[in-house]
């Protein structure tokens, strides 16, 4: 099948890569034309822009970074529905705003385009390994008639609702991992600051009934000064600002993530923004007078 | 051997049962004696207060309610420590303030009696079952002498430093809890007021980075409208009150834990303080205009 790929970046790439794997002929786009040389030596079509990608494809794939992004490449001058589109699906794996999801399904809808929206969670690794949790919105039909591509990336495809459904859930593990991450953090740092042994207490507290993936994985991370990412600190910025837009939208307060937001803002200001995230720990600490 | 037992509410006496079913002589005391008629009808002696417990027995074990109890009990007009005890070695289960338990094995060690903080996790399930998490401080030839006795109560226990470390695992363990209950609750009302199924995304958040015990055991009993305790809100208060004293003490700033806290306090006011700890959903939907 003749697969567009716009968005060839730590995510991008090697979720392409399973579909070029898998014998599907390429044409892509990306903002940096050398982060697609991978792709292109093994034979796919370099397109100049996202309305080019759109009039050379089937289906059509997207992981850009920003909501802005995701705008202008489906909405923008030389975006994918201004051209002269020859796909009948769009799937957006990027996290973005689920009201503009919703937006691009209707435009799309227009133009008798389907749209789903499919952001992952597992991140580089997820990504490297084919493994990524792939939470889906959008029409159920469209869904099943790529759901074998999605496969080739992912190892668990969810499709949540209707288009905007697969951010909201995207969302809803972010808030998650907010208040998780504070809870990991902070009970890391009282245990520092009242002399405990970290890794210890992880031990003890990591197979209760506080246990959680992130105390056990990040936790050991932190007692060992190691705060490489993972996932990165500027990226989950923006998530939470996804989330707490969309919850305001709504009339919501969600005063824990606002909170945590704005601590990760902090550890940002201290130049952590390229740290993993369990960098708040360093937010915590120079909180605390140190570091 | 002859084990004295001071306090057999809902946790205490299925653990002091433990110790009478393997063939122990029980001397209790307890608030209210009505609390105690299991164990006394099987052959455990009644004392009119703690120092007489402590004058009967070779080992003291306590876990009441509040610091305060504690206080009372060790420390108090008729406490162990101010009567004429007998026992070699005291044992407060209570999770209460680590500064404590410092204060009672300073005040123990000066008559020559070893004192143990070893607070539990696992609630009156654990304690029901056996399988209790007991976090200890104190002397470790102490525990050595006394720990097949917890064993009997418990599934994992773990010598963690001197006294009042016990206390601190604990407050770590609790600090841990509260930040992930503030994700799961604020994850699973983004959730409801964005019109999706709970459920469905607790499968798919549950199972990724995200996942935890909490959002995979208390998630489905909030999507089921359930908020009987586990963990009553009442005890979660006083937990995050001390770890909150301690911080405080220690010149320690714990921002997502004070915020928590505080929504708590704001469901007692609610006049939610015996659901529980899930029933943080229910502070944040009022919070939100509904309920």
């Amino acid at each position: 099948m003749k697969i567009g790929w716009i968005g060839t970046g730590i995510m991008g790439g090697p979720m392409a890569g399973y579909l070029q794997a898998a014998g599907h002929e390429l044409v892509v786009h990306t903002r940096t034309k050398s982060r697609a040389a991978g792709l292109l030596a093994k034979g796919a079509v370099w397109c100049e822009a996202p309305s080019e990608v759109a009039a050379r494809c089937e289906v059509l794939f997207s992981i850009v970074g920003y909501p802005a992004d995701v705008r202008s490449t489906y909405l923008g001058r030389e975006g994918v529905l201004l051209g002269a589109p020859s796909c009948h699906t769009i799937v957006d794996m990027t996290t973005s705003q689920p009201s503009l999801a919703k937006e691009i399904a209707e435009r799309a809808g227009q133009l008798h385009i389907a749209a789903l929206d499919a952001p992952v969670s597992g991140g580089d690794v997820g990504a490297r390994e084919g493994t990524l949790a792939i939470m889906v919105g959008g029409d159920s039909e469209a869904f099943e008639r790529i759901r074998w591509l999605l496969e080739r990336m992912g190892g668990t495809i969810s499709l949540m609702g209707p288009a905007g459904a697969g951010q909201h859930t995207k969302m809803c593990n972010q808030i998650l991992v907010a208040g998780t991450m504070i809870g990991v953090c902070e009970s890391l740092l009282y245990a520092a600051r009242q002399g405990m042994d970290q890794n210890a207490i992880i031990g003890v507290i990591g197979s209760g009934a506080a246990r959680s993936f992130l105390i056990n994985n990040l936790g050991p991370r932190i007692a060992a000064g190691d705060y490489a990412p993972g996932f990165v600190v500027d990226h989950f910025v923006k998530d939470m600002g996804i989330a707490l837009q969309e919850a305001e939208a709504a009339k919501l307060s969600l005063p824990g993530l606002a909170l945590v937001r704005q601590l990760y803002v902090a550890l940002q200001a201290q130049g952590g923004g390229g740290c993993g995230t369990q960098g708040l720990f360093l937010a915590l600490d120079k909180l605390n007078g140190i570091g």
